[in-house]
């Protein structure tokens, strides 16, 4: 089975590469992963081929998407915080090639009399919503983003849905959350801090935290997304009756849970490297970020994540630390 | 003051030019209003320049942008049924040239070091929902649509969504109900029938109804979109509060209680003109439209349709057919 990775060299396309060198997708072993991105990290995952390349070059992701690949992880993106900062980056990478490869994907389906009709899972993000927000957000709640990079995530997941209800694929956006304990450095994104608090501390270095600890959020792991990523490749999506964006699940905390956690999972010591120092560009945007969720279609079809903020914590331990 | 209509030769378009030169807009009587379309009926509009071209030429949309219009009516697109038919042909005409337009304001935006900032009042629709309804749809409710002619209004509300949030335009979206009673000919919408059954018997007319009595939808006249279009561009849109798609206000009914309305309007002999002849392709589309609203939103900002289905059989009489 072929599968492309657009954004394989993330911190999410990777965990995914690595995932489906060691278990394969959902039960079928002999894939032929090809992973297209930007840059690559050292090392890396195994057995998979690497493209270099810019998302926005079409008729470099055209060659990649006439190998037919049956499963289409779409993860490239421009961050909130650059998509922010950089409207028209932020539109040309997040947007414009998205369609383009919608568009190039008809073609394949055309000109193959309709045998070749993909699986593409797009990763959205509860960015897509914008407040004010009810006490959970359900499945029906509307999608009013206050970035240009959630309108671009709403954006897509719209194109997707045509897309699919005319059959030339058969796509998924899954929104997810913020990802916790995000690992190695701290990249562009707004919500950065949420990791940098349990992360850096987990390994005796100090971390900044910009917000309030009143501010609640909404978090699952690298391993949930892997998870939700596989998981939506190998689901029947004629049960989703036609709405293709999913929230998914996650742990709704706040950053005083999130620190409690650390305090029992690692001790006094490791909270006392957190420093308070708000920054108010930050609390601007995190003001106005989704705080719960009730998931409910999500659960039903079988996305699953953590149970505890504690465990987010465990997970970090084990998947980035090397502890059992 | 100069104001552009977009799409200015269509029904609406056409209505909402006679106001303007009748009236003025929002009591500015020095206007001056250019419409662009790819075709104008016989008569039309006086004291108003015509443009005739089509909105995918995007050197002719820059060239009338470049004038620098302060209000800018965007209703030019392809209808839902033909856009249902027509995947590409819908793409290219009610997505592309909407993000060039708003790309084309954004560098005049920045040009003018900021000074030239345009409302766009941009015609979106109800079609941008998607079954299953509640009883009523609230102005929480999701965006799933169901036609790819939803999908393309849901995008460029996103679009002008973020574009306003940025400030290059002041934007807002208003979705329009189905407009009825529709005059002239019947034109590639599936939700013609609406208007065809009262509009036809009025005149002695055969009119076919080709669904079940049953099939509840939601309303306004010609009158009220034109109401809708100058209050929106006459709106503080900081009370939009980053909410910038409104749903508007109209008509809940049956198509038993719009007969019911011709007999109270019209009498016996007219409700005779209606034949029932059921079409499975019609009912397969109206069967997914929604039915009913709960438009608190758009009430409160002083947005206001009828209040009965003869309400809007009267403005026939009086707008189309010369009554008192």
């Amino acid at each position: 089975m072929k599968v492309l990775i657009l954004g394989g060299g993330g911190m999410v396309g990777q965990k995914l590469a690595l995932h489906l060198a060691a278990e394969g997708l959902n039960g079928v072993c002999d894939l032929e992963v090809t992973l297209f991105d930007m840059a690559f990290p050292e090392g890396g995952a195994p057995a998979a081929k690497r493209v270099v390349g810019d998302i926005t070059d079409a008729s470099l992701v055209a060659g990649l998407l006439v190998e037919k690949p049956e499963v289409i992880f779409h993860l490239a993106s421009v961050v909130s915080g650059e998509a922010e900062q950089d409207y028209v980056k932020g539109w040309a990478v997040n947007m414009s090639p998205f369609w383009a490869m919608l568009e190039e994907l008809r073609g394949l389906h055309e000109a193959s009399g309709g045998g070749y009709r993909p699986r593409v899972v797009f990763t959205s993000s509860i960015a897509v919503f914008g407040g004010p927000y009810p006490e959970k957000i359900g499945d029906e709640f509307l999608s009013a983003p206050q970035t240009s990079y959630g309108a671009q995530k709403a954006i897509c997941e719209l194109m997707l849905g045509d897309a699919s209800r005319k059959g030339f694929v058969d796509g998924i956006s899954i929104r997810l959350p913020t990802i916790c304990v995000r690992p190695g450095k701290p990249n562009l994104a707004a919500s950065g801090f949420f990791s940098n608090i349990i992360r850096e501390p987990l390994v005796g270095q100090k971390a900044v935290l910009p917000v309030s600890e009143e501010v609640r959020h909404w978090h699952a792991s690298p391993r949930s997304a892997v998870g939700f990523l596989t998981h939506a490749a190998g689901l029947d999506l004629g049960r989703l009756e036609g709405r293709r964006a999913l929230n998914m699940p996650g742990i709704s905390c706040t950053v005083a849970e999130q620190i409690e956690a650390l305090r029992r999972v690692a001790g006094e010591e490791a909270v006392k490297l957190i420093r308070r120092e708000r920054d108010p560009a930050i609390e601007r945007i995190v003001e106005f970020w989704p705080r719960d969720f009730e998931p409910t279609r999500a659960l039903e079809l079988g996305f699953r994540a953590e149970n505890s903020f504690d465990e987010i914590i465990r997970i970090h331990l084990e998947d980035e630390l090397g502890q059992r």
